[in-house]
């Protein structure tokens, strides 16, 4: 039942029994409301409380209970031996919303950022905004079908009941210290990194890493070098902390480094993905690696080494980081857990030369990222107890031979229609495509059939001379690769795509 | 036993048996680093490996291995019939490291941060650098001696049987949706928050909200009002995002908007603490409120709700937030549980009008936070059973005893060293010091008596009328209280303060 008060016509009350919502509450937010938008003014009157609860056909108590509360937060007042009135302490003008008396560009809408607002909200960390459970051929997603989670499970249990209290407050301000350790001795052993835990900060992942480096190291307009095709989350730290990014060319030996002297020579920053250059792959020659720190060297830039997917190298050995090269300081070495764990871990590093280090622990202060320390507790036992290590050689393995069908799907379902070239390391193959196809149209003809994969030319800020497409495959079983690869085929010849017998040479030159 | 090559006698080759680091990891990085400091020249000839494993005593297979790594590595190259010589594709000047050929300003020292690197390396979030388990009066310190652990270890162990799967991937990226869910049916329940699910954007607590909503608002040089005194970290996220802060005084109604308008009408942000200043305590009053909205509404300025530790309010009923009486969504409100549950659970959250939504969603892509769902999951459970509201009832009665127990121990102890104020909210008390008495030199002769404080000048822009102890006390049993209440009279007497009796006016002038 709805009953309507008319002893306060300009407020118009309208209390509904039904609603679940007590009925005081529903009166007091009435009548505030009346009071807030204007309806009802400033020295109003009124009416008693016994003479409210008739007219609204309710209890003397409701209306008692909502006229408390509103003279508790002083929108009411009595006055003795009178009444109950709207607060005339508050002026008129203060309750009185005008609705002529705004801003233009009608606030609420298209609501005024900040110019760096502006780019935050055009800013794109990834080309697809995934969602839903991974399905071929999303990229960066581990085999979390074969992750050892009764074993995660017993060690964040175990950690729970050892160290429960400690792990709940305020934790160290670079991140937890056990698991800087086990991080600084696995980049050592592994990675061939120079570090120790104390020139280690822990983040939520590379994009906080890149983030946090990118507003330390620059300011408004300062140039950066940026590998092209390149990794669009570094893009677009670099762009929201206001640089100038400076795209430079990636061949078969990576990054072009003579291409970055020649185009700036004086940029702040040079971003580089050494061991596989996102999203091409090759590695960075050890001529272009001495040249980035000779240039680092003479010019005082800053080389940020984003070491994305190291771990998984199938065939020869792993080259040594850049960073364990340098002999002046100018790299910063970022990895992360996302890919070789789990995404939802959120556990990244930075290994800082030591000049930056406090002011990189300053702004992961700042940006209240203390801690997950139970995570980071499980982490560092994982780590430092050996299951790290099997694991990594565990997922070898099976990412090997899972490239492998990816491999044999491809030449099995998409010969003619999609180049896909083996991959030495990582976690994703290029698929080339024939040179009339335009990468983005294909995506979206895949997405159309269920198949997820991100075209080459939006990781590119220059237009790539030949269209490709991005497959990450490590998160299926061989079935799913099967099935994506028959899907893909599909999504192509519906293009108007013709298989064509013959073998496309690698796109991008050898010098 | 160490050998030493004389083969070499530039690379200096020193190989330690004892070391632990395998022989031929030992080799390979000497001679690296040999070739990248410039000690072994392209186009040198090595020894051969027989030679070299005999003059360094070592098997010969331990070079073998070594020299291998580094031809793959292209560090070294072999020519047909003639041996092995450092590479020489790598021009000499690239390996020589010139150590003249520096850039001023020394790098590695003194490292050349941005302008913005500096205000974050100088930003100070707290004023203490907390560590070790809280002791009195440490702030910000919920009651981990009687959170439920069981009950919390359940929950999560729960979740992370029924969804571990699901919960491994990549989030949403406004954060875990039941957790949104959650909160927003709580806020609007407690504190008269008009909000949904889709206006919730999740973060790593308070801090991190700031920072994003600094950095999508602002611009730098942007003005915008700020408490004074007031929370060190709204100062510092403000500061780091470029802002030019305009300082508004606070008195016993809280922050004084009129101050604010006629120091700087057209502030392009106003960050406020409404429900319970902080540090000091007042409630922003209703025609204040009114005031500030107006203000926001006629410039098309953004206030920032700060609603820190409005769960906690033990007399009187809890003030309903200024978002909820907001018509023109001018209002960006955030809260955190890091304070009623536990501070490692870093999850805080903003209720964002929908014109900053799509920005601040990015903001948090940007930063990598996606998600540490099974927290998230444990979370949104905990608060959707009921345990949530349970657990802050709990806590009401055990923390207003606690406050009760330290102004017992104030009254008897501190009895005209510290003038200890009852609150009637809130997590801490503030002490107020005899006129003559520096709250800073106070603090500082606390820590070393093992007593944690923070000087009220900490807080402020332009030096208080008076200093002022900030003392927390939801964290410690009586006993504790008592114990530091005790310590903390030796250290102000031995600053060499007798004890006065009389009582303190309050400082601030009620206008």
């Amino acid at each position: 039942m709805k009953t309507y008060s008319s002893a306060l016509p300009n407020a118009g009350i309208l209390l509904d029994e039904s609603s679940g919502v007590p009925l005081h509450a529903q009166l007091y937010e009435q009548l505030r409301g009346a009071m807030l938008s204007g309806r009802l003014a400033p020295g109003t009157r009124l009416p008693s409380t016994r003479e409210m609860a008739r007219e609204l056909g309710v209890a003397r108590n409701t209306v008692l209970n909502a006229f408390d509360q509103l003279g508790a937060e002083g929108y009411l007042e009595g006055r003795v031996g009178d009444g109950t009135y709207v607060s005339a302490q508050v002026p008129d003008d203060l309750f009185h919303v005008d609705r002529e008396d705004r801003p233009r560009g009608r606030p609420g809408e298209g609501a005024p950022l900040s110019a760096r607002g502006r780019k935050i909200e055009a800013a794109s960390v990834s080309p697809a905004n995934y969602c839903g459970q991974p399905r071929p051929f999303r990229t960066s997603t581990p085999a979390l079908d074969v992750f050892p989670y009764q074993l995660w499970s017993r060690l964040l249990t175990r950690r729970w009941r050892r160290s429960g209290r400690e792990l709940l407050t305020y934790g160290d301000p670079a991140g937890y210290r056990p698991l800087r350790e086990a991080i600084a001795r696995y980049l050592g052993a592994a990675r061939g990194v120079r570090c120790h835990s104390d020139s280690i900060v822990l983040t939520n992942g590379s994009m906080h890493a890149l983030e946090m480096i990118a507003r330390v190291l620059l300011d408004a307009g300062d140039p950066a070098w940026i590998e092209d095709p390149g990794f669009l989350g570094a893009r677009a730290a670099l762009t929201t902390a206001g640089a100038r990014l400076i795209p430079v060319p990636v061949d078969c030996e990576g990054m072009d480094v003579d291409a970055g002297i020649e185009q700036c020579h004086h940029a702040r920053f040079a971003y580089v993905t050494p061991s596989h250059q996102y999203p091409l792959g090759p590695t960075l020659s050890l001529r272009r690696r001495l040249a980035l720190l000779q240039w680092a060297r003479r010019t005082g830039a800053w080389i940020l080494e984003d070491d994305y997917d190291s771990e998984y190298r199938y065939t020869g050995k792993p080259l040594p980081s850049l960073q364990g090269m340098d002999t002046d300081e100018r790299v910063i070495y970022i990895g992360t857990f996302s890919k070789v764990l789990f995404p939802a871990i959120r556990v990244g590093y930075i290994v800082s030369p030591p000049g930056l280090y406090p002011a990189l622990v300053a702004a992961r202060s700042l940006g209240g990222h203390a801690t997950a320390p139970l995570d980071h507790a499980a982490l560092a036992d994982f780590i430092s107890s050996g299951h790290f290590a099997r694991h990594l050689r565990r997922m070898r393995v099976i990412y090997a031979a899972r490239q492998r069908s990816l491999l044999n799907a491809a030449q099995s379902e998409l010969k003619g229609l999609l180049d896909v070239e083996p991959g030495e390391a990582g976690m994703h193959l290029m698929g080339w495509l024939p040179e009339s196809l335009d990468d983005h149209a294909a995506a979206i003809a895949a997405a159309s059939h269920g198949v997820e994969v991100t075209p080459l030319s939006a990781y590119c800020l220059r237009p790539p001379q030949r269209g490709a497409l991005r497959l990450g495959y490590t998160g299926y079983a061989p079935k799913q690769l099967w099935e994506g690869a028959r899907r893909l085929a599909s999504a192509l010849r519906g293009q108007g795509f013709k298989r064509v017998d013959r073998t496309q040479a690698n796109p991008f030159p050898s010098d």
